[in-house]
């Protein structure tokens, strides 16, 4: 019966990522929980964090920052 | 005193509909507490949910399909 | 459609009030989207927010001190 | 390096059950993103929402209805 | 330990603010657990809330009201 | 004028903490707004994650294991 609510960086997850992990997180919850008929139940909601408004440590990470860091550019 | 979060899908309410819907559920929650001089320190915040990131039941759930399940289009 | 999450200082509602606010912010919602047909994908969480964690102007004002300011003690 | 909050109704999972969420909905979003070097940047958090505030088209559920409505009481 | 989540207005903080801001806060929040170890694992977000979906005491304050009122123009 | 809302593992913080820390980041905020105005207007909001829920990479991290990690026992 879980409500999910994922924040990412803007602009890093296109629809299809964004819809495999609605369908993927709400199956760990389903699994989790051990209770399938919680399923219909199960809300997710990606939240969008405009860039610059990323901080760790103190320090902004822009989605530039972010993509260097894990190789992805 | 409460502080109230909405979240819609985006493009789901025009500014018209966000004012009324702040105006009422403001009310809703005044007479619901039972105290009249708690209104000016309730907030209500509407954030929008990007279009794509809403999922029910493991499927994300485009604002085109809302309205068409909601009898809007 | 709208998820709604509230905010109270823990120990403000009991039950009964909650139950109210339920069922007032969710009849404001859809009154203010009107669309009757979202009702039940309406979605209203109430959170408790442990005593001396609620700051205004940069001050922690306690459950007890909100009473005081509200006449309600 | 999506932020993941999960609420759940108080007392709906013990600590096995939130280990194992927070297990498998970090995998989730892992295999969504598609980027294993994000893992030990993915934080997960489980807020539980007291009895009595979880509503559902205008009427609150308790712990209790949802036990019984999903067939494990 | 903490995780930051500040909301604003949409359009009220540029760059080098949000910076500045997720900068301080860090400061703010290591300072007051007297761990400076956590400081790594402190992380702020912030989100912005479109304009018109800002509502205080029933009223919805758009960025400009907000800005005359806080003598800003 | 921002929302700030805090989630810290519960228990990790006493009120005189929490109080520091309401006071530390509302000055935070105002400065990096460069509004002094804003002050009244900035709340900042202090939520507890229950005990098992907070996870890292994947990993529940208790409160117990917290405190080893950064020194504190």
């Amino acid at each position: 019966m879980p409500l999910i609510q994922v924040s990412v960086p803007a602009g890093s997850l296109d629809a299809a990522k964004k819809a495999k992990m609605i369908e993927l997180i709400t199956e760990a919850s389903v699994t989790a929980e051990g209770i399938p008929a919680a399923r219909q139940f199960t809300w997710v909601q990606i939240n969008e964090v405009p860039d610059g408004g990323w901080g760790m440590g103190g320090q902004a990470i822009t989605l530039e920052m972010m993509k260097v860091a894990l190789g992805q550019k």
